[in-house]
């Protein structure tokens, strides 16, 4: 028995997170086996590693040495939380997987998407069965995430040009991988949920 | 100008560090300008980075887990230390580097040689101008190796056998990169101290 992996994507403020826990409730009341995580981290070893990149100095590690360490605690988050829950037949509800990787470090560092792929493939190698992006004005995303900043949201500061190019880097993504959902996250937040649970019940196995 | 980057690589208790120091104090005494650095570790981040791989339970990463935070570590290394010494022209002598990586690992998991292979091409590229391999037959450094045993040296725990399947490694590495030398390490400490110089002064630009 094999359950299902679905992962929320988005730039920050999407409200994905808030929609990732709406949609764990909505089939946990439907009686389904659900596990909800998020990156970076969502295993022991892997807030270890969260820790060390997002904590401290933000240019004490290079693109390169990021993307290392992202990628391993991503391995450990899969071998530790992910694939058990999978082969479990559960469904793992992921805020954030190897997409956002592919995105933020690839608008910041253009000559590294390649990379990221190529580390993805070799060390990584599973993708969500079903990805969701929370697209949105960045805009208004940025407002949203500054009410509500912690010392970890860096990437947030950034700024607007940056979101307005991770949103296109993820758009780009959604057109060219078939598990992609586009969801229009500039609306009211039931309305959203509402979408959530009608796109999901209609790709469970 | 470019400096010269020289590694020592062997089983531990081989007595490759203090080999490594004793080069070093020579070259300084010769007025060369000298980094004496080591692996995991070299870097302020990968010092952080070697803590949470040697330190706590020794089965709480995986294999591949394990391979991407000494890579990442590496990198770290390779940024802030090696290469910024190297184009300063310095000599750089270091205390194992990616060869340890893919005796060790190789030794444990043959399935994941060419994984190391792979993953140092694409986030780490540079290999030692010079590697001095120690080696000794295994049951004289594990005796040697077991008399200054710290909290981090747990790769020294696989006991006799896990060492012996290293040396041959290491041996199989040296036969087929022409930038190794192997080094008799059963003979005493001036000796090779001797010998180490000879060849060291041989490869110097």
């Amino acid at each position: 028995m094999t359950g299902m992996f679905i992962s929320f994507e988005g730039i920050d403020g999407s409200g994905k997170s808030t929609q990732a826990r709406l949609l764990a409730e909505a089939l946990v009341a439907r009686g389904m086996d659900v596990i909800h995580t998020r990156e970076p981290g969502g295993s022991t070893g892997a807030e270890e590693i969260r820790k060390l990149v997002l904590e401290g100095d933000p240019d004490r590690w290079s693109a390169e040495t990021e993307i290392l360490l992202f990628t391993a605690a991503r391995r450990d988050h899969l071998e530790k939380t992910i694939r058990p829950a999978l082969d479990a037949g559960k469904v793992v509800i992921c805020d954030r997987f190897a997409d956002s990787t592919r995105v933020f470090q690839g608008a910041t560092r253009g000559d590294l998407r390649a990379k990221v792929d190529r580390l993805h493939d070799e060390m990584i190698g599973i993708e969500p069965d079903l990805t969701l992006l929370f697209d949105m004005d960045p805009k208004v995303g940025l407002a949203r995430a500054k009410g509500r900043q912690t010392v970890e949201e860096r990437f947030e500061d950034f700024g607007a040009d940056f979101q307005a190019r991770c949103r296109a880097a993820f758009l780009n993504l959604a057109r060219a991988n078939a598990r992609f959902q586009i969801i229009d996250a500039g609306r009211a937040m039931d309305i959203v949920a509402a979408d959530v649970i009608e796109i999901v019940t209609r790709h469970l196995p």
